[in-house]
């Protein structure tokens, strides 16, 4: 049933699998020669649940998007204040590669940038650039759930074309912000940024961040939610593009991208997403990339403004008022999250029972994304030999076919009455 | 039991309640006149129910925190397309009464600046300034749930002493956004300014914004979601300070402050807050009431990145095994919001029975917050005679009294056993 | 013999003359209805004498041109303490209508863009909006000399459309710039933008400057050579174009230009320069005038950081060796302007002798628009009839054709001997 | 004489020989550890007589001064075209020491910043370091008229604690601005800023810049004035301070600063000044220097934009009507640098007669400063047994005890005769 959100997240992520507009990053010949075409999506739940479309498999490096996690894991080891200290949490209103240093604190403005980035890697305590970068890698990858690899060949290049790169570290040493060596902590840097990561590595990454640092498929404790809540905090308004107030309203979904392609996006609490698409915009992110985002937010309705109250919905209750039949009492408003949750649950436990009664009498609001998905399960319900009644009083379900084949109740009682006499 | 979240808002506020740091608004001599020492705050949970602190019951003017509102209302009227034709949404990083039109697009950066409130007031589709102040001020009161009124001196002083906002309304006219007479626009704006509220209005009016334009209390829905969603999106980037990126890290929920004194903060599902004590920073900010918003998302853990994952705990089941005896099920993180929620609702239903256990065994973490309130709600049950068990095998609720008097348990049997054995 | 300079001029004139670009102001009808094609220019002299091309009779509204000097009244009326207390004197790095104030100082940036403009208005001291624009008027036509008339349609025209400068008004009047009525000082500054000018208006206000203040046709001392030296220093930062850097390097000339397509001109100490070509750039400067005056600054070399020192070149001594015999000795670095005054003071004085001697064994160098007009002097004294001699031992003049036909001597001493013994 | 002229000098000084506000640079000891009570001033006349006060024999390192000559190297060598290139010519508006880029061009903003001064470096044509070292050390020394001494200490100090310059030199190679190794081109900068002047060095590189390109001293061309020019130009939009504006309109002489406590300033066709003393302010400009500069343009008239028309003044002519018996024929504006002239010429040539009569009939206007020194003139001349008679029909000299003492004459030929039959 984990179907009909692939049916969704394919047919958005085809939108737009036909633009072939931006350019692939150039400065290093590794980024040049992927395969332009390549775009893939993932889509892990707070639970682990993976969904995947397109090139989902493929690796990429990670790049940029490393910024969000390297700063997570400086505030995991050192705390917000000592971080505090040497980086700053404003937007900076510059293209990311320029050396972005706040007037006043002589401090990178926000941890996103390059000369942010860098400091952060600085902060990260270790007797060595390897202990250094051993910490790191030992963090992304429990964060993706899996041991990533390191592109030696990106890595090697990005060392050999990074004099902006040493220039924004000998400034960041001249502001007294950089205790360490220049060049060993751009070593750690060019080292991270070139870990691989697939979609999927990305999606998992980020429902960690969604789970407030617990990696949902492992289980395991990343990082504390004081932690996450920062970084998405800083994500949130100096993650992607300049224009702040666009992306918060348009996709309404902390993220950072990287010039090998990938975004990451985190609907908190509910979702974490990764994208790759390696042609770029001239600010650096993904063409196709930025456009699935809204998409998603857009379709899905995934903006952590508007998540907040409709995350209390989905199951109320689960019983089973007959043997053999299992009612799933949902209630508040129903989104794509509450949705996608009741039908992977029902999907799940479908095999112990006859009868499944969705009763939505409770539910205040419902938006079609949800509607479209629990519209859906009905009908694999039956398809399966099931039977799957609404109760819906007040009809919210309507325009959908449930209403069309008599599956349709008052009440629960109703249901459960027809259940029995079936 | 509401005592025992009023007893942390009353602390929260006695922590500033000394300061008294600021100055009073002095360009209308109606602000310069008012009580220095004016200290009050109301919350408004989703559903309805106002905590007040202090001066909860003064009147002020709303002044800036309307340009929120007087967006709302033109959302909903004319659309988004049509409003983002006029106005943007991105920071504009200057003070609150600058003229600040985009460069490139000759419009008001955003609709929290007077340029952008202005242009806010001219797209409410109307025959007339009094129609058009009828809208804006009808609005206003279903959100809030009550008819504001009009402090006519301060209109008239305001109207008086406004060439700033002269300068702003004809530069919009020069740049094409104005399309009405500047004056009668500005008239209509002045207006709203100069609406009277008390904190427990702005927290209604918040509320209404956190239940995604539904006001609790009338149950009457005033906007649409798509509305409050962006403009929860326009708050959370250029609602408060220049300093976007602090706000967002510090206290985590979209605000808007007033010169009247007033702040008005939002937690999308969760809450409505209210604030008010007049003496302002060099920005404009109520002092008080900045630091108040601070402490209260520090210690109640309100943020809106913080709380989503954490606001689908609450109850999971409630139930009653035996005559007299009502389990309460919780799950998932337990912050301040959940926590409330489970103390009213067993505040409610106190009546019916003897024996209340709390269920604690699913949860998977609880905050300080959360904590405090679960535990003095096992004190105020005993107080009243009733019996109050905690199941709490993981010992979660550790370092309370409710460990200390042998009503912990292993397992709801356990509890359940110990109650019919009474 | 001013034919020489006449020459010169109308040669560069012509090599613009067929550009195209640009386009008319088109704000007010009157503007957009001139005739594209004028094209002027006047040079006049610091002694008084006027050199014209192209359209130097068509009169045009002299609109920012005016800024310069209404802000030189101010100065002298008022005095440069009174007159910084409210305008500065940076350049603003905005277009020229922006609200353009200090966020400190709360002052307009400089008298060059409007803001400081009607700010500079407002500092005429007058009983009333009439007395006021009269005194402007009278200072204008003094810098003329001549009676200046007003254009009574593009006034209107101007007082109907200026939306704008009432913001701008209104926003001085906000910050206490402004002490009178906003639309008063609107009126005058529409009347001021509205008087009617020629290019040989123009030269001769610009040579009024360059002067130190005293018009060189009438003679008139208009103000002091302090006003002067102050109205001239932010014209070099502020008068043309925001990059001030590149007119001053490729220009070096104070100036001022205005959307009727008028600039102003000031070598100072040595020429007043008016031009006129009404398609505009999209700064609104003419585009015909800006490279028009780039190339009378580079084939002229007029340039106030190049000529002071060349300045004091010209004529050493003049004296008669014998009756009909008259040496001009001149000395220093030999540029346009002393070749000017050289040629025209011979031109003016030819009639009493029949040998002219022009001594440069003193020259230390020349240039070519010296060099050129110093030697069509000689052909010229020749067609008329006159003796032309040359002392040059140095050969400074060679490649001239002065060489060419034995009049270049080494001594004044050996000229004389041939001038006698004709 | 030039005692009179010395007189103003230290007088000037003087006044501001008390201050001690300002701090000594300390990033290197070298400079930490100077006398910080060193002041000391020196100007060079554009024919090569200098005037010192103070300590004008101390030597102090040039440090950023030397942009300015290096700028001028550059253009001399490989032209503006190419120069153009690389760097621009528009003030920053930033500190000294910022990465200061041009957003569109990728170039330094100008030469007088670091980055376009490390770039100008790189842009001296030579096959080594040392060969480029030696072009820009003789360039320099040609300037200043004798060989200048490198400070090994400050240069060693100053390459130990570059980490800015180095961040700034990485920058410009990853924009493609430095071609060369970015060590190599800072290591050559690093001993141009370590050159070691005098102020009296100081006054002649300027004087060599106020001639044109040739060094008054020595008389050797040491570039083209177009060179000159061009960095006249520029060291006037972006030499000293933030605020071109008000340094242009209050001190009116290109100038540049050196962390050493230097400045150089340049009154074209005039004068070279150089100024000494260690305290700074917080811009890095030597705070008794910049006042120095100030006092010299207010009280001795030395503004780039008053001095032009007043250069043409001083001697009209010089003529022996009898026998010991010399008259000084001066005309147009009398300023300080004309009467210096005057005084100076007067003083050289003073021997050989008995009678000077200053014939001040044609001058049109003239100033304190003239007037103090043509009135100090006439008493030295009785002082030494001479005669000191003066031509003034307009009393322009009253106020001077000229008037008093029966030397004062309506003409010439009355002052001759008086001569005649002493």
């Amino acid at each position: 049933m984990a179907l009909l959100v692939q049916e969704y997240l394919d047919r958005i992520r085809a939108e737009h699998a036909d633009a072939a507009d931006g350019a692939l990053a150039d400065y290093i010949p590794e980024l040049a020669r992927v395969d332009p075409a390549g775009f893939g999506v993932s889509l892990s739940s707070s639970d682990g649940f993976v969904y995947e479309s397109g090139d989902a498999g493929v690796e990429f490096t990670i790049q940029s998007i490393s910024k969000a996690f390297t700063y997570a894991l400086a505030l995991d080891r050192i705390g917000e204040v000592a971080v505090d200290a040497r980086i700053g949490v404003e937007p900076s209103g510059e293209a990311f590669n320029e050396i972005s240093v706040d007037e006043t604190t002589r401090m990178p403005k926000n941890p996103m940038i390059n000369a942010g980035a860098i400091a952060a890697v600085s902060l990260i305590p270790a007797g060595s650039a390897d202990e250094r970068f051993a910490l790191i890698h030992d963090f992304y990858s429990a964060c993706a759930g899996r041991r990533l690899d390191l592109d030696v060949d990106v890595y090697e290049s990005e060392k050999a074309t990074g004099s902006r790169n040493r220039a924004i570290a000998y400034m960041l040493q001249s502001f007294g912000v950089l205790d360490d060596d220049p060049d060993e902590v751009l070593d750690v840097y060019y080292r991270q940024c070139s870990l691989r990561v697939t979609t999927t590595d990305l999606a998992r990454m980020a429902a960690t961040l969604a789970r407030g640092g617990s990696n949902p498929m492992t289980g395991r404790r990343v990082t504390t939610s004081a932690v996450v809540k920062r970084t998405l905090s800083v994500m949130v308004t100096c993650g992607m593009y300049d224009a702040a107030g666009d992306w918060v309203s348009a996709v309404g979904m902390p993220a950072k991208s990287g010039v090998g392609g990938g975004i990451v996006a985190v609907l908190p609490g509910q979702l974490g997403i990764g994208v790759y698409s390696p042609l770029l915009d001239d600010k650096g992110n993904s063409v196709r990339g930025v456009r699935l985002c809204r998409s998603l937010s857009e379709q899905l309705g995934l903006h952590f403004l508007a998540v907040s109250r409709e995350s209390r919905a989905a199951m109320r209750a689960v019983y089973e008022p007959l043997e053999g039949v299992r009612v799933y009492e949902t209630h508040g408003d129903l989104s794509f999250c509450g949705a996608e949750q009741v039908v992977r649950t029902v999907d799940r436990e479908m095999r112990g029972f006859d009868v499944v009664i969705l009763d939505v009498s409770r539910v205040d609001d419902i938006d079609d994304a949800a509607r479209g998905l629990l519209s859906g399960m009905s009908k694999i319900l039956r398809a399966q030999g099931k039977t799957g009644y609404v109760v819906d009083p007040g009809g919210i379900m309507t325009d959908t076919e449930a209403e069309s084949d008599g599956v349709r109740f008052r009440t629960v009682d109703d249901a459960v009455a027809a259940a029995s006499s079936r």
